[in-house]
């Protein structure tokens, strides 16, 4: 391990020269008009894995944007760890607030800005350099390593779970190593061990036949609009409590030793309602905000329309009326129960005045890792040492279906260990990565695979 | 009288070859390129009462599309009748719905389709007809006559109001005459003595100061859309009575009269429903299904929106949600005090989390007109005669707000005397007028005119 550490700290500069070049290819992956660049950064990529030293490197097609496989597989006895992450990243738009060009990536105070430079062309190629650290300065790495690096992770991910389910017996492996995700805040390192789900639905009432004129047909009429809001208000109790008959079923309470964990987080919630320029938070129950931010489900509702939004008065009873909405999950809720429920729920609460349909758009089940696990702890370990203080273990309240497809398909653990901040700015304007956080990110990989190992051996 | 019922008779095709003259012109006043054909109609109108003998017409520019006005007054003895109509007509769209071209009009089973051909112009040009009736036939009307023909209803009768206003004194007058409204039906021929009102809002809740991740936020965040549902859902009781406080408190309730005379109606629920496909209503108390489409107030959503509205699912926690929302009033609900209650209501229901605005967009008072003052009387007589069944007196559950204008500014009531009929279509593909009508309508204004000025004798 020490001469990879070595190997790493030598060639710091070199990194961030192979990432700037990294970052300069558009991989906007929901643009078709930068197809070409996409597919660019996948041969970069695995040309790159290739050079550094890795056994097998390809790129794979799919019917998306390709994905890069690499492994370096060289002793069966050493414990086997999959990396996932991805090449692909968000336009850039608004392009007037970048103060430098998104596609050149460019250094100031300390941080390397670019569209990807966190998210995750940055954090995924800490995965890349601590390989070659391995490869170079040690000659092998002490676990067997699996690389799995999609294309489409912000449109959908759609290519990645049916690569996962063909290549089962490919990838084999006894835990996935993810970064991808923001520590708590830059004095409290955390991995994350719970992500929640997501259950996305689209509903339409539709009332009369056609749009009416509210002069001749309002009063008597039911009206769609006004039947959404009843039905919407309804979804919630006073006490901000999902009305869903069974919907909380299988939700698994936080124990007493997480809420003291979320207890103990340094949170100026004062801070964070100005930031938003909220004056208060509508919660449930009696759990804090950092608790239903993260650890209990939510029903939001992600868009909704209906009848006339033009400009002025257009004196129209819709016919129609629709909304978005979607539940986060958490363990052990799963999306099919969830969009059973909230369908036999609606379908009981649309008055006998109008019909109904809901499609299921888009779901994710929720992941829960027990972090007393080996790789947890290793994870823990390793960043720890790197940081030099002890991380701790939170959940995410945001939904990375790749995660359960892994735990699914096949039956693996992910470790989330991530080195983003929310001052990173991703999908934002000005995206950034602190160049300190990228070398510690390549030296806490470096250690975790050590550390890892001999917790195997 | 006698002599201009007959000249009626004796032209009744050239009128119809007329009236198709004026159908032709594409008087379409929401579409700017249709401007100079709105123009080109206010002339023709214009030129065409002053060859029937109006001792003046003159088209009068607005700021918006022109009014035409005629008079003929040649007694300050004899009564004056404004009559108020309109030129201006929808547009034609879906065209590829239209049988035949909505602007070369076409008769077909004893009907006239044209746009425009019932909604005003035909049922306006009753009244030119009436006119040239008498001053062909008789040699001068037993009344004096004002005509205020406007350009712009369909549009929102902008510029009449101040016309009005602006010549209050050169309108004096008795009584306003309106053919723009349909009969209760076939069988039964109505006059409408009461409009509803309307006071027609925009509401804006905002939230956080962007819009959010739903993943990263939801379960704290207060959702603007969730609330826009709560606040609309809380605006009806569960017996559909709306919940402003003060909102029923100038509402005139039905008298046993007029709750008889609704029963009275024919009105077949039944296939009222089935032609809008709805299964039931929803209808305030126990109020019947007619008395709350027009002497019920009512409160209806007419346009809701936001978050994200497009293809598939997009996990935001919108920063604003929108509605716009109208009621139609009756007397004596007044269009400011329910604003104003209204604004009240929502301020107290609006959560702390969020911040509100409204905008007043469109508003118009009720109106409700004496059935048993001479005008109304001399129009049921009227009217009766020619279709051969007496005329019942009725509500309409719309808005026209220059019946508002001419009551508020110049202490004038309005007898709407309208013979439409539902199928007419106005509004919609294929508008027609049945010619049977067209010529009773003619002989019931020259009736009209002569019974009043009886009354008035």
């Amino acid at each position: 391990m020490d001469a990879a550490l070595t190997h790493a700290d030598d060639r710091s500069d070199q990194f961030v020269g192979e990432l700037k070049d990294f970052l300069r290819i558009p991989s906007v992956s929901t643009d078709s008009a930068y197809a070409d660049d996409v597919e660019r950064a996948a041969h970069w990529l695995a040309d790159h894995l290739s050079e550094i030293g890795m056994n097998e490197s390809t790129v794979v097609a799919t019917d998306g944007h390709p994905i890069v496989y690499a492994e370096h597989v060289t002793d069966p006895d050493k414990p086997t760890v999959i990396v996932y992450g991805h090449y692909d990243v968000q336009p850039p738009d608004p392009l007037d607030e970048w103060e430098t060009d998104p596609f050149e990536p460019t250094r100031r105070n300390g941080s390397l800005y670019a569209r990807g430079a966190c998210d995750d062309k940055g954090q995924m190629f800490m995965h890349v350099k601590a390989a070659e650290s391995y490869l170079q300065g040690e000659g092998e790495p002490p676990v067997n390593l699996k690389y799995v690096i999609e294309g489409e992770e912000e449109t959908g991910s759609m290519a990645v779970g049916p690569f996962i389910e063909e290549h089962a017996d490919r990838l084999d492996a006894d835990v996935v190593l993810i970064s991808d995700t923001a520590m708590f805040s830059e004095d409290t390192p955390s991995i994350v061990y719970g992500l929640r789900g997501l259950a996305y639905a689209e509903i339409t009432l539709q009332g009369p036949n056609r749009d009416l004129h509210s002069g001749n047909y309002g009063g008597a009429v039911d009206n769609p609009a006004n039947a959404l809001g009843r039905i919407i208000a309804g979804l919630h109790d006073e006490n901000h409590r999902i009305t869903i008959p069974g919907f909380y079923d299988d939700v698994i309470d936080l124990t007493p030793e997480e809420r003291e964990t979320y207890a103990d987080l340094p949170f100026d919630k004062e801070a964070w309602m100005d930031a938003l320029d909220i004056d208060d938070v509508r919660t449930e129950g009696d759990y804090t905000t950092l608790e239903c931010l993260s650890a209990r489900p939510t029903l939001d509702v992600n868009g909704l329309w209906g009848g006339y939004t033009g400009e002025g008065a257009k004196t129209v009873l819709p016919s129609r009326a629709h909304a978005k909405l979607s539940m986060r999950l958490v363990p052990d809720q799963q999306v099919a129960d969830i969009y059973d429920k909230l369908e036999a729920h609606l379908e009981q609460e649309v008055p006998d005045t109008m019909s109904f349909t809901m499609r299921r758009l888009h779901g994710g089940d929720p992941v829960l890792v027990d972090p007393s696990i080996p790789p947890m702890q290793a994870a823990k370990q390793a960043m720890g040492e790197v940081r030099g203080t002890e991380p701790v273990f939170v959940r995410n309240g945001g939904t990375i279906p790749v995660v359960a497809t892994f735990q699914d398909t096949l039956g693996l653990d992910s470790v989330l260990m991530g080195f983003g901040l929310d001052s990173d700015a991703i999908h934002s304007p000005n995206e950034k990565f602190g160049l300190d956080r990228f070398q510690q990110g390549i030296q806490a990989i470096i250690r975790f695979h050590q550390h890892y190992a001999d917790m195997n051996a």
